[in-house]
């Protein structure tokens, strides 16, 4: 692959942005969280991030929304830091699961119940536990790597759209206690789902977006000082599982047409990881039946196919 | 079926405690529910109330337990006389489930999420939200219920195995949650719980329940008074109901063995209707892997095969 | 209950007839069975059997249709003849199940293969592997115990619809499969799904339907002679099964509405049986989405409230 | 990567060997196929294979195995030459699946029958009835294909080990026609069977299986002569779909332990495909409860991380 210059990688952008922008029309801002059911789907960003290229972006890349999901990410890498891979993956797994993004399904079958991916709803509310530290700490400590992450100091998270889903996510609120239940949840039900709602309002815009894939793409490193901030086995392992199962049901096809470790966020934010190579992020608040941006989806198949992208 | 004078009817329920009182070994009080778990495995009791015979008692039948799931029957009637059979049945649901007492499998497959019989932990938790009133009213309606149905005036309920139960009853947290999120259960799922929890802590002993069971077989009438305190009706809806799912996923084999509308509380009680004739109570805390009394159900085994009770 | 005379109860029925009839509009016959996708849905028998009355019929009564799976009772009183109950149980179940009449969910799921419901598909496909002899010898006994019960020596079955049922019923066949892959299935996949489609096919009329019926109401014995063809304790053990997944995920509210043990098939037949009374049969080939007869159910429903049949 | 020379290249196999051979405790010879279970499990063979190196071996590589499901690549890359990914991913599905390799429980609950992994069973069942001509015809497809790939004249299949699983597949031959039944199978279920168990059948050896391997890596190409042999794309949606699902519900921890798209047999082999890299094959027969080759793993795991080769 070769990347040629920030001009052309402009311009493909660009271009990404004119396909990707009318299938905004093919989805819904996600309306089971009423405050995020009120996002403009016409506002759309793209950001791409690399050691070589610096920042190159188009459409909206500086408009803030909260990352939902995309904070799975920031949890994993918190854990993965502090603890053992096979800690971990005996109380999450590491299998994808085929079931839409916030089935209980396998939670109630489940005699394994350690097998839920990190990326799932159920295996992410596990992973947010196992963060070190009391329920203020572990806030702090997201927030703390999403701030170096990004290289900004004003990170923080949305109050209206953390109470929102708090009032109304039953189905998280469903999982949390199933997950006592079947005694893979460790502490207190609701301080742990307390932080959960808060680490996914957490607000980036494109541009955050697209340098923390950077940085998780160059095994840690920062792509401007090349100082490590990540271990470097960790940023591999985070990306792994990015690509079995960061796009939720859809991993799959998206693994075929895009081929990139990637994760999504239902308010329509998702971020791309090409391993050794750069990051990206994209942005718009139409998203399909399966909790993913359709613009972002279009934008990104665009960009993959015209870099040469995919991993496989 | 003669039933003879209550002396042979006293042999036969004396009978009954020596055969099924071994079994208490093949049990154990419910662990899940702490304040269970110490209940003493050698207490049993029987009882047994027809206008005929009044009452007749064996072993500790005015030893007082939480009904636990036998509530869920108190609540029904409340509900059946509040509201139309149609309009209960599209809230709940009419038919039996054959999984554990407590599963949400149905829960998340279903797609038609009313059918959730009035007697399995789903349905009942809506059943108790349909009870009309404010929460004090609903709990109040229920005392008083019970109070009418077993002519005591001093029935409460256990404040250390409700508040035991409300912290560690994860599983129904998890369903009211699920219910919230299907669209099922209006209301405060946090205030319809905890009357749940209330409502399985009310105090019975096998008297009463004898009794509470011996008007709903004479289609609501007081054996003593003969007034109706209960609609018909109601009356047998609540046995037909009772005979389809009263004894969880053993309700199909309860039935083939001992063939009477009955309900069972994970405590160790049983209500036991014979339709038209009389009621019985049973009690001892060791239940099987099914939520039901061992010692119970070979009681039951016993007098249902001496006095040929089966309505089959 | 006083029954009347011949007279009121044939009054009865032919309003029956009436009150039904209207109603086949609301379901098609079985469309999956293309033999069977051809009848004529105006066509409808009803009959009822008493020692005391003999035979009362309305509608079309003389009509013969292949019983489909009414003939599972016809396996199951075999099959309860020659071995014990507790053999039975441990290869088939007696819990009732709540899934549609054909499905394999929880053959799928179950960590106890045993628990099918003789009345269900999977469970009746064990049942009928169950009977004693070679195939050809169990087919001559199902034959054999269809005449007996009925006192009509010309049963056979119809090949056309056998033979439509084996080309396209996958879903029994799957099931088969299934079962022989748990262990649960003895011998020949082929050879016992070969005698069960041959069963299903059996004709039979409303007036045979409801003397069979009789029969198993009378705990065996033959309305008109008195003599015993099954035994007593038989008789009753397939009235308890019938009354609790007789009638496929209406079993509940056809308890509620109806409350009589009964079995339907799919080609639109009814055998309906008051213990220790009577027994009633009815045909009308529409449908509804459980595979029970809609004019059947209202037929029914009208008759057990004119003449308060319920046992509960 | 720097792959070094042959020499260090057979010393890391050799490493392997010696590393992995003592796992075969761990697993043991499927024993569900008769014909498999006979294995001897302290047989191992090793390739790799790339156009720079050719061939480098290590153990039994030249010991003939029945390839099983890795026949699932060739039946694939069959259908993908012949119809555009669309048509395929509208009949089967793209998402991976977290359940067993065999089970049929997203069949039974799925309302898009389409989504079945191509390379979880019933998905390859239908994978293979999508191949183009009749039943002689599409079995000499794949032995042609079999033969272009690996360069060796005498491919043939197993008369043994395929009567032995056509006789016992029962799981196969539910999954076959639960699929007719949803309507997801074309054509005569027995034909399609027949045809997946003698594809399952093909016998190759660890060479034959790296240099497969190595087409598939080389976008298609010849490792040797450079002759394209397989459409480019449909290498890298073979490489794509075998890096989500080739390793069944081991799929996940596959990919970060050792991170090649790789598929299994549950024979013992494993072929992986390092992308525009190499080709590697391994064998031994001891399977653990996922179905793979628990020697195999551990060797690709070592020669994975020495030469690191994960895509990740």
């Amino acid at each position: 692959m070769d990347l040629g210059n920030a001009r052309s990688i402009k311009a493909c952008l660009e271009e990404a942005l004119v396909v990707g922008q009318p299938f905004h029309k093919e989805g819904n801002p996600a309306s089971y969280i009423p405050a995020l059911a009120k996002a403009d789907p016409t506002i759309t960003g793209l950001a791409l991030c690399s050691a070589e290229l610096g920042q190159v972006q188009a459409g909206e890349a500086q408009f803030d929304f909260t990352i939902q999901s995309i904070s799975k990410v920031l949890a994993l890498i918190c854990v993965l830091s502090e603890h053992e891979l096979d800690y971990v993956s005996q109380r999450v797994g590491l299998e994808p699961a085929r079931e839409a993004f916030n089935s209980l399904l396998m939670l109630e079958l489940n005699h394994e119940p350690s097998l839920f991916n990190p990326l799932s709803n159920p295996g992410a509310i596990v992973v947010t536990s196992l963060i070190k530290g009391h329920p203020a700490q572990k806030l702090q400590k997201l927030l703390n790597l999403a701030k170096k992450l990004t290289d900004r100091d004003d990170v923080s998270w949305d109050k209206e759209v953390y109470e929102s889903e708090k009032a109304t996510g039953y189905r998280n609120w469903a999982a949390a206690y199933l997950l006592k239940e079947k005694g893979v949840l460790d502490g207190n039900a609701e301080e742990v789902l307390d932080l959960y709602f808060k680490q996914c309002s957490i607000k980036l815009n494109c541009a955050d977006v697209a340098r923390m894939a950077c940085v998780i793409g160059l095994d840690g490193n920062d792509p401007e000082t090349g100082k490590n901030l990540i271990p470097r086995e960790t940023a591999r392992n985070v990306r792994t599982i990015m690509a079995t199962f960061g796009m939720y049901n859809q991993s799959g096809s998206f693994a075929v047409r895009i081929g990139v470790p990637s994760k999504s966020g239902v308010a329509g934010g998702i971020m791309s990881v090409v391993p050794r190579k750069m990051g990206i992020g994209v942005y718009n608040p139409a998203v399909n039946d399966k909790g993913n941006s359709v613009v972002g989806l279009k934008m990104l198949e665009h960009i993959s196919q015209e870099l040469d992208l995919s991993i496989y």
